[in-house]
């Protein structure tokens, strides 16, 4: 076992993790809440943001704990991470989101997989993709230059923040939408509004990444 | 793009987002909550807490992380802000407060603007408003001289308690005050009702700057 | 005004502080809950977690931060402050505390005093009382010993987990007691059960003060 | 007292300490939550998060905080506990779990013990024990390895997720367990089923050991 596949497999571990971790928080909060959904969002925020603390914390130091395309991405185009890196990377990351979805699904008694039928479309649904997508990059990208170690506690917060504050509950991650187009339950999507997740998440990456560039250019000051 | 520059807009993004999260989480938790506001302000406070965290964090080695107006005065008044960035810092988040509002907006498919109706007028919701800034004016002062670098933290905590124990949910921010009496939704205030609550701000902030006067002044003691 | 002035004042704010928060905190839940009480205990946890957080981060430079006579009393006993200082920090804390009654009645518009109705006795209550304040005395013990930064932390995480935890949601502080008996809100008792809250912490001090003695002597080890 | 007898006493404290909180605020949370379990359960892991925070803080210099059996187990397994220790650590944590649930009971007027009767069986409560325990261990080893003084935050952050993302609100604990099983409140476990979840615990425990070796066998890079 080499460092990259070390590498790869906290990519892949992380990522499983982060996706039991939300079906599963969203599964038990609609089975409790009695309909109350703002409960159950609560719980299912409060138990990804706790989580992703953990995962980043324990994982960091491994792979970086990117958990999601959209960010291996931007370190990839701060060549951070290399061609082949990128691959492996958003390959682990997928696969490992869909082991996570049947975890939860095993947990909870239910089939391994089922066809999300939660409809999560329209124009305001991808400006929160938008906005989500681009605060977390930008969160990551300011938050290392200022305070590294404090990052899991950042984007815990972050994520745990947004969910409320977009009205799409922040997905924000490319995996995260396929993985979550395949269960039935409370944190599901159609799989045939994955696409326009997913494309609002893209393209924030690249307006992050172009504007990062632009202020990084002689022309823009040093801080 | 100089200096001054990048700080300005540090207070127009940071400013921005924090009503994006105020509005927003608000919105989302009233739908949700069925008619149960607690669970809707327990959303709307935890949303804003950790995002604040964020944005101080992340912002705060930038610009200082005001999005106050308050909060910008008191450091002028220290002679810590010119007068041309306490002018330009303000400008930025009235301007940051209501782009914010329209991103909530957009994003929950509600219209641009529109007029808060939300009834907060009376001497409990000014006496609220005063303990809000002062108390906020206070925790920032005293934060600096013990523990810089919890001062994301101690915000985002003290706004997390003082939504609850104050009568008003503490605005204790006159740009964000102004921004919400532009939308009708679970964060809006009555237009008319905005002045008197900016009129208890700017008095505590007033009494707070002239109470460290007197306290570091010769006859008081240095701790 | 010298030091210990300053120190006096810093217990007398922080008490009234305290104090608003955990009646205002109660009053805001109460009234938004819809007769969900778990709700608004979620809610008046949250805020005084928090709250501490921020109040002995800010003060415990100035004063130590106790806004608690069992607290001044433990110090008192481990020759950390003086016969004068236990006097005049008790004294401070009583009148804080009714000031922070005061001021979270006005902000909700109630009258200035009022008498506590909530029934809050028998031998389950007292025994929680115990439990709650000798959970605090030695969990700031324990604390100054092995990381005494992270105080505010440990004593805001401690009460909201005891606010669950006890039968009593822990008051665990004598001057509170007696604060929280002149408010016909949440976070009220009858002043008639007043005495057997008070008399449980005293006895918790004690023994908890006589515990740290024992361990402490040259029978027992250094650690 | 020796110092083993202090670390002894130590695990016996904290067990005990961890049990009055899991069972304490469970009861609470079920009295006063209408129903609604949602917000029992988000009451039951809030106080349960922050508890362990202070605990492990607290606790952690004197006896490395364990309050777990399989915790014990796996530091035995690493050679960092004796088999003497390995031995004492379990009777004190489950002589604690007792006297923690007996001083829960007391405090909530409850009979000192009583039956579990909630059903906890089936394939996905045992996955789920499975998935808790193997997470809490892989948290502790990768955590030490990292940020061994974010611990107690990690610890906490773990169990309020984990409460959320496995169906059977992850004891992984076989102390707590089997005291668990003799309470007939919110946090109980019918005695019958107690030990299909230890079995779960248990072979959680092995796979890591043995995952863990291999990992750092000779075969596997160093970090």
């Amino acid at each position: 076992m080499t460092t990259l596949h070390k590498r790869i497999f906290a990519e892949f571990l992380g990522t499983a993790a982060l996706l039991a971790i939300v079906v599963g928080s969203g599964i038990m909060g609609q089975q409790l809440a009695n309909g109350n959904f703002a409960v159950a969002l609560l719980a299912n925020s409060l138990a990804t943001g706790t989580g992703l603390f953990v995962l980043i914390t324990i994982l960091g130091p491994i792979s970086g704990a990117h958990f999601n395309p959209c960010v291996t991405v931007l370190f990839w185009a701060k060549n951070e991470r290399s061609n082949i890196e990128l691959l492996t990377y958003v390959v682990a990351q997928i696969l490992g989101a869909l082991l996570g979805v049947w975890i939860a699904h095993l947990m909870f008694d239910l089939p391994i997989l089922s066809e999300g039928v939660k409809i999560r479309t329209g124009a305001g649904q991808w400006v929160s993709e938008f906005v989500a997508t681009a605060g977390l990059l930008i969160t990551i990208l300011l938050g290392l230059r200022s305070r590294g170690e404090a990052m899991p506690a950042l984007v815990g917060a972050y994520i745990t923040s947004a969910y409320w504050f977009t009205a799409s509950t922040s997905f924000a991650n490319p995996a995260l939408t396929l993985a979550r187009a395949l269960t039935d339950s409370f944190a599901g999507i159609r799989m045939e509004d994955a696409p326009g997740f997913i494309g609002s998440q893209l393209i924030a990456t690249l307006v992050v990444i172009l504007a990062a560039r632009f202020l990084a250019s002689p022309s823009a000051p040093n801080r």
